[in-house]
């Protein structure tokens, strides 16, 4: 894969403004293929800094280095440019600029009055929502998806505790399809804990923290969680999403740069933008594409804030973090992990990637955790120096805002802490059990990226429809496990993700393992 | 005041990444008050669209129509001319042209490498927490407040329920501090409500509604919320802020144009960041000059969308809702109304602004709203149509891509929903408690805007100093009561802000006016 250079690459995504001005359609311009064909060709030519002659109209973006942010760039250029609302994930369903054109033009003799934004009488799209194109796009795709038989299979409702085993529609099935990665929601004594903080503190803080929604559980459980951790200091937002969305939104500015693994979690996206700094992805887990991005572009930006995962959500795999802390250091970056999946999880006592490593906690600026997880609650952290939390506490909008997490979220996050420290046995099993049911898929020739020790474990299936159908199958069979289908995932890596549990036992894992072995047999016979 | 241009106002925000590649400052430029101010002069003029010798540097910024968002993007700007970190509330602080430069000036001076940011020595101020500028500021700040004598009235441990009183310090106060309005958190019935869903369900649900994380509870109070609304449907989000910056930042997008009161919340203006559309605030509850910048600007976007609240929570009023009904529906726009502070609060039964006015729910498009005020728990709303809702439940990354709200906090707010409709007494409760509060202060001649039946009731008291000392104060004699000081609101309108619940009894206001009477008094003697 060719890498744009990446300060063109970032300019990408800013210039739909100028463009309004400068480039907006007249209504006398007529639209056909070509002349999308052409105006793509000039876009991605200038972005790369390239001849026109020099880029193929057959060829997938893909292939120019075209990331999902620089995609969203593209698209966010292409509605400026047409006064038509696309959706964002045109460009992987038309990958081509030449399929992609031919794309645009028919929604635009479709639309004939989306794109006349310019107008005195304002299309009723522009303000009703049943109207709105990406609302009737997701209708379509719904549409398609009951057409082919298969259930819709998302917010299927639990009825019971997620744990080794779900209820769902009265029937008990073996789950795979939760992050209760040590049993710990639904443990006596973090819902004693959590029951007991109603009984004290009421449902609500009713208030921000910083003026007067603090309570002593809240400082309680920053401690456990900076002692879990290893750090000076942590502090508690409502939920991880926001935690990623405010705290990056908030350190980093627009002289900054953001560098983050291609396969970072949404959120990290999110905050990337509402930051305004400069953002680009590296090759997933590639440290030494990383170290040529930094001697490349360093220079140009003051703050750097390189992102990793813990453990990647889709495939299950763990960074090499002594190298990417070795090039954060030498180049003078801010080093921050989302510890989602890996907080609980990674190393003998569940201390995370760091103990999994064995690295100094000081080597990374930001650890980032969600208490959703592992943790059997709700809600995300960061943990780090001092100075890092007393600014945020006083200053993230995301935090001062907000109200404080409930006494009941508060004191389950903190007894689960308290059953972590008490039972690393818990950590052991998690991980013992993990490594069966990735063993046994090797054994088998499934194909699976997942890392040791990590409990995500993602069985490539085929296509997307091969993972919804077998879905569908492993749920008639007594398991519940989800799939993640395309745009979340290519069509050709779509799969079964097998979220592990310590609660899980070894019986559970073989008879899940047969069927996967079974179904699969068929699906290809 | 004089209204910038809007499109003019808005390009300000726009322009700085363009400012660092064309008007990079070399390092041989010099830098001095003069040149700033000649900066600022040019800057201002080409955002007013008039010329030089019509801006005076003595004169207020406000003056010119800076709002918070154009003062960020000028903050913004100079950061990127100057290479030099900045404070957002800068602005505020030296509100004029020349007391801002001379301050920048000796800013300059005294950190001398902070600018040097293209170098190939990177600066430690760019990669640790303890140097940056900001956290250097934050703690020079709070340092002066410490040597004022001044205890710190932030993040103030409360030990209880939080309701008509609190214990702090082990202090039994009445409390006017929290959000608590219906007093239903630590109401028996929604407690018992949310031990029940943890005996149930657990401490999480452990995953993203969509894929596993959806209870039979979740949808129940969707319901509720949206039935409580008079809406097709709802949706609920971990967070009311990020609610806000979700769902504003997935429906608007760069060709768009987002219109809000100048009075609102700060999760609104994250949203609007967030969207990449086009912002602008209208003077305070001025729905005529709402209409005025529609008639202006409307043409030019696609997508509009106005933006009120319910109660303001900083000065407690209420805005003309048939007024803004009306207004936008001429300009087809879209309109959101942020019922954090109005929500189980207005209404003869609670209903929210809407029941206020009496009018019809579909009027408004978008109802928002939170769950961590009178209904008890965390959490925040969007009530809306079928099409709405099913959009950002399938589609919004800040809710797909996080976590359900768990059990407890979910239960709890169905419960206060419940309560709610059982006990319509608490809504007359409240606002007869209100109104009482309200009246004793005008006929003290105390100044404050309160709207009738609004139990957020703003005293200004002269200055932060005398707000923060007043709050001091009040503790010694019982009362808990925040101060809300420079730079959340101007200094001149610094207040102590009285939050009414329905559990304050006629006795506890009456005390609390005598005491207030007394030491304002006091303070003026």
């Amino acid at each position: 894969m060719r890498m744009l250079d990446s300060s063109k690459q970032q300019r990408y995504a800013f210039t739909a403004m100028d463009n309004m001005s400068t480039q907006g359609k007249t209504q006398e311009d007529e639209i056909t293929p070509e002349t999308i064909q052409n105006w793509l060709i000039a876009h991605l030519a200038e972005s790369l800094g390239v001849d026109r002659t020099h880029i193929d109209s057959t060829q997938p973006f893909s292939e120019y280095g075209l990331d999902s942010l620089a995609a969203l760039g593209l698209v966010g250029d292409l509605e400026a440019w047409l006064g038509l609302r696309l959706e964002e994930t045109m460009v992987w369903d038309y990958p081509t600029i030449e399929t992609l054109s031919q794309y645009i033009a028919s929604r635009m003799v479709m639309e004939p009055s989306a794109h006349q934004c310019i107008s005195d009488e304002v299309p009723p799209e522009h303000y009703r929502f049943e109207l709105f194109p990406e609302y009737r796009m997701l209708r379509q795709r719904m549409e398609e998806v009951e057409q082919h038989g298969v259930d819709n299979p998302y917010f299927r409702v639990h009825e019971g505790v997620s744990s080794d085993t779900t209820l769902s529609k009265g029937q008990r099935l073996i789950n795979y399809s939760s992050y209760n990665y040590l049993g710990l929601s639904g443990h006596p004594r973090v819902s004693q804990a959590a029951q007991a903080a109603i009984d004290w503190y009421g449902t609500s803080v009713s208030a921000s923290r910083i003026s007067s929604g603090e309570t002593p559980l809240h400082r309680e459980l920053e401690k456990a969680v900076a002692a879990l951790v290893g750090t000076e200091n942590a502090l508690v937002y409502v939920g991880g999403h926001a935690t990623n969305i405010n705290a990056i939104g908030h350190l980093l500015r627009p002289k900054d740069l953001i560098v983050y693994d291609a396969f970072i979690h949404n959120s990290v996206l999110q905050g990337s933008k509402m930051s305004g700094a400069s953002h680009i992805p590296f090759p997933h887990n590639d440290w030494q594409a990383l170290d040529s991005i930094l001697s490349n572009i360093r220079h140009q930006y003051q703050r750097v804030l390189v992102v990793l995962e813990g453990i990647y959500s889709a495939d299950g795999d763990i960074p090499e973090l002594p190298r990417f802390i070795e090039v954060k250091q030498r180049h003078k970056a801010l080093l921050m992990i989302d510890e989602a999946h890996s907080i609980g999880v990674l190393g003998q006592n569940g201390r995370g990637i760091g103990e999994h490593f064995g690295i100094e906690t000081t080597q990374v600026d930001l650890w980032m955790g969600t208490l959703s997880k592992a943790l059997a609650s709700c809600g995300g952290y960061i943990a780090g120096s001092h100075a890092l939390i007393e600014y945020l506490k006083y200053t993230d909008p995301g935090f001062v805002f907000s109200v404080g997490i409930t006494p009941a979220n508060a004191a389950a996050a903190l007894a689960a802490i308290q059953c972590l420290r008490a039972e690393p046995e818990r950590v052991t099993r998690l991980q013992a059990r993990a490594n069966l049911f990735a063993q046994l898929a090797r054994e088998a020739h499934l194909n699976t990226p997942a890392s040791k020790n990590s409990p995500v474990i993602p069985v490539f299936v085929g296509g997307s429809r091969d993972a919804m159908y077998l879905a569908q199958v492993f749920f008639q069979e007594g398991i519940s496990v989800q799939p993640m289908v395309y745009p979340s995932v290519p069509n050709a890596t779509a799969r079964l993700r097998f979220f592990i549990s310590c609660t899980h036992t070894e019986e559970q894992i073989m008879y899940t393992m047969n069927v996967l072995i079974k179904e699969l047999t068929k699906l290809r016979g």
